[in-house]
């Protein structure tokens, strides 16, 4: 492909991308082709000689597009939003056409001081703490994903918790109590926390335990829940040296009680010792506001902080933005540095080799698409697009409050979602359960449950309801929800957070849940 | 950045992107900007309001492009090749439209899909052993980086061993064994292995040992090297569990003696405990070509195989292509699914979920690029672009030897590469040291050493030369070299593998090397 062919094909693929935006929400949002549906269209080998662009380019929209699942569509309120945007795409050309796996700043000086720099202007707009920037002994880092995160925190984790555990010791002395040590580390998170702290223990090599939450705590991990877990570990001769907190957990987006978290590990004299992250990867958009901003003072108590700017801040997949308070933590324990790896800036000491700040050697210019975002929108655009958001899953929770005889709120709307279930019939509905109690606030956040208790039997049947509605309407196809189980409870999740997505759309999808409740009881009370 | 907006910008940013690669080889290669020059340009926070794509884009000439070290220039000759293509960078731009974080099939079935099809398509070019294949125990899986692709396969070896060495064992009994035996783990490369096996172990909790290699074997590792290393180790009561072979290193582009070193564990009877995995991350494209195929037959008795379509073939970073011979090791170490990522078609085992054979959760749609490229170049247009490169090292190395009065060769070219040093005077070439045998040849790759010895004292000249030289050639930024020490010899790297390089871009190197180095000879003895 020359550089005419090239102009020809990209100015194509650009009407192509301009076309399936305008039209997205025409398409089924989740695919429903069988599995292996593809490799019944394709050739088992590549062409010997090369084929045109035209003939390429059609099989997308014949053969890929029917096996994608939209998360660009505004019907798409499943799991959390996946944004992209125009300029984030124009970051990934840009990204793609200086191609370099910039592993040292030498080898792209720009890749590493642009991202060392929209990481300080993304941690101003979010407001957090100063040691969380680059002019400290912390900074910013762009990953792949959360979870990639998750491991080379904790893997810093672990090294220093090591290092301080065997300090002073030598040799033969040093390797036994080292073995001896590691056998006994646990990382640790709440039951609410993202999977990806287990699988990150599985990686690290160390065992993992999660610690319990509560309905009447609003599922947030509380400073007497983080006490007694650390008073039963300390029991079984276990040592904890990691923890997962999260601001806006998968199921329920609840926050936990960062502040009371923070008193507990000082009290406990650990909080030098247990490494505490912050997982705030989709909920972490909203520190843009100013009424959010307060959660983030709490974190100058923390070693580490995360937020996907590829979920709810418009910046396509992969922009996974870690700040660490000591940025040592992550080199010393991460840092190998070969003959052909170094170069006399590295050297001194002048410039930042992000490479001792990750897993990966080589690392993309992603600084880009984030530099185009920031700029494009601006902080007050960037501000209109969450509160937007939270407003509409406002007025998603008062619609379903006004059909009480038909939906109850499991959890009430956080940073847009909101977890609803099958009312239960009213002559089970009553006073509130023994050790429940009243909605409770948290940073300005309501995550607390206000759902009344029922016999285990009407349970049973409200939760096969609900099932059967969650999968009627995805069937149907017309808009993508996710299911959670919360406590026992079968619940359905709706995050409406895209940027296309306006009231119109949540109020369809209301309209959607409501029809299909009412079919699915009206066909199980025919059933009886 | 509405639609119309956006097609006018994405025409201007492709029109751009045409020029630099137009007019890339007339760009300084090697960035020289001094560390901190981007902060000095850049506002400290980003704009409140959003800014105009116009204003934007003007800063990518501006203020990015003299940060750039230009991999894409014919003038680019340093560590190994980062491809990018047009077919690739569309490839990148449906990507990021077609954004999801797919973790598991259902969220995007074709990005699953297609991932499973190119691979497979990619292993039948390079003619990879059927076990690696998808339709039986094995498969491939697009990572984001060799190192990523490392660390993930050594966990999964780590969690095969201990579960092995732990087999029958229960509770307190099974948990003693299984810290005692990880404190004797120890992860294996030869001493050219690339640094991301010992960043690896760093990562994965265990020990790392790097095995010696001779000149006299080309800097392979080879069997009886192997052989004395595991005997050493069992005598110090360790526990080898994983072995990175190499197909071509990253200092001279060495391969492993692959048949010596399968045959060695199969006598050791190690071969089922020890993984191992074969590292060809750049030299693997010379797989395309029939008279290196044979080769590929000797990896049925390993375990994993990683190549990087982002080196040598025409695909940007990030294309590092994993296959493993049997999946469910990757799978029953990595997996954990929680409930909110169930769903019947992962349940059912129907589908695979790429989640489990990584490190993140989440994922691109990087199998968009790959099939743009195998597609537009076809098979026979990825030979052409080896053998182009493989022809011109040779040329380079004739043109080398030529001038033995001015310069050695180190190591022979090795696909593409050569590696050379300052020629020793006269007086001290002679016969062959203690020890040193004639040139062997492995696998139809010469990768011997062919270099006369010395005293020390002339190796310290001659060292301080090249280095000199080498460092005269990146300062004058015409071109950008890469230097290696090998075995004590201060080498320079000359690989010339870049799609627009041709044979008058690698003529010019070898015109600027001759020109410095006499350039440098004079000057040193006008000193004395």
């Amino acid at each position: 492909m020359n550089s005419e062919e090239f102009r020809k094909a990209a100015h194509s693929a650009v009407d192509e991308i301009i076309d399936y935006f305008d039209t997205v929400q025409d398409r089924r949002v989740v695919s429903n082709v069988e599995p292996g549906y593809l490799r019944k269209l394709l050739p088992p080998a590549p062409p010997v000689e090369g084929e045109k662009w035209e003939d390429i380019q059609k099989d997308i929209e014949a053969k890929i597009m029917p096996g994608l699942t939209h998360w660009q569509s505004p019907n798409f309120m499943a799991f959390y939003p996946a944004n992209t945007t125009y300029p984030s795409m124009l970051g990934e050309l840009y990204s793609a056409a200086f191609t370099a796996p910039a592993f040292n700043w030498l080898c792209s000086p720009a890749v590493t001081e642009l991202e060392t720099i929209v990481l300080d202007w993304l941690a101003h707009i979010l407001h957090l703490p100063d040691c969380f920037l680059s002019e400290g002994k912390g900074g910013g880092v762009i990953q792949g994903s959360a979870s990639e995160a998750i491991v080379t925190v904790m893997v810093a984790a672990r090294e220093r918790y090591l290092n301080q555990a065997c300090e002073g010791l030598e040799g033969k002395e040093r390797e036994e109590k080292m073995n001896c040590t590691r056998g006994r580390l646990i990382a640790l998170g709440s039951e609410q926390s993202h999977s990806s702290t287990a699988k990150a223990a599985l990686i690290a090599g160390v065992r993992y335990k999660s610690i319990p939450t509560r309905m009447e705590d609003g599922l947030a991990l509380t400073g007497d829940g983080l006490r007694m877990a650390l008073d039963e570990y300390a029991r079984d001769g276990l040592e904890p040296f990691y923890l997962t907190t999260t601001l806006g957990t998968t199921g329920t987006c609840a926050t936990d009680q960062f502040y009371e978290i923070a008193e507990t590990l000082r009290k406990a004299h650990v909080s030098t010792r247990i490494w505490v992250h912050v997982d705030a990867v989709y909920a972490g958009a909203a520190l843009v506001l100013d009424e959010y901003q307060h959660i983030a003072d709490q974190f100058a108590a923390f070693d580490s902080f995360n937020i996907n700017m590829h979920k709810w801040l418009l910046t396509n997949f992969d922009a996974s933005c870690l700040y660490v308070r000591t940025r040592a933590d992550l080199t010393s324990a991460l840092s190998i540095t070969p003959s052909y790896l170094r170069n006399p800036f590295s050297d001194s000491g002048l410039v930042t080799d992000y490479r001792d700040w990750q897993i990966p050697l080589g690392r993309r210019f992603r600084a880009l698409k984030i530099w185009f975002v920031l700029r494009s929108y601006g902080v007050n655009g960037l501000k209109a697009h969450i509160r937007k958001h939270i407003v509409m899953g406002e007025k998603f929770a008062a619609w379903v409050r006004e059909r009480d005889d038909l939906w109850e709120i499991v959890t009430p709307p956080a940073f847009a979602l909101t977890v609803i279930t099958i009312a239960l019939p009213a002559r089970s509905k009553g006073t509130l359960p023994d050790g429940m109690t009243e909605p409770r606030v948290t940073d300005g956040v309501a995550t607390s449950n206000t759902l009344p208790s029922t016999s285990e039997e009407n349970r049973d049947r409200t939760n096969a309801l609900t099932k059967k509605i969650y999968e009627s309407i995805n069937a149907a196809g017309e808009i993508f929800l996710t299911s959670s189980v919360v406590k026992g409870i079968y619940s359905i999740r709706i995050v409406s957070a895209n940027e296309k997505a306006d009231e119109a759309h949540l109020r369809r999808a209301f309209e959607i849940l409501v029809d299909t409740a009412e079919m699915v009881i009206s066909e199980s009370k025919a059933e009886i």
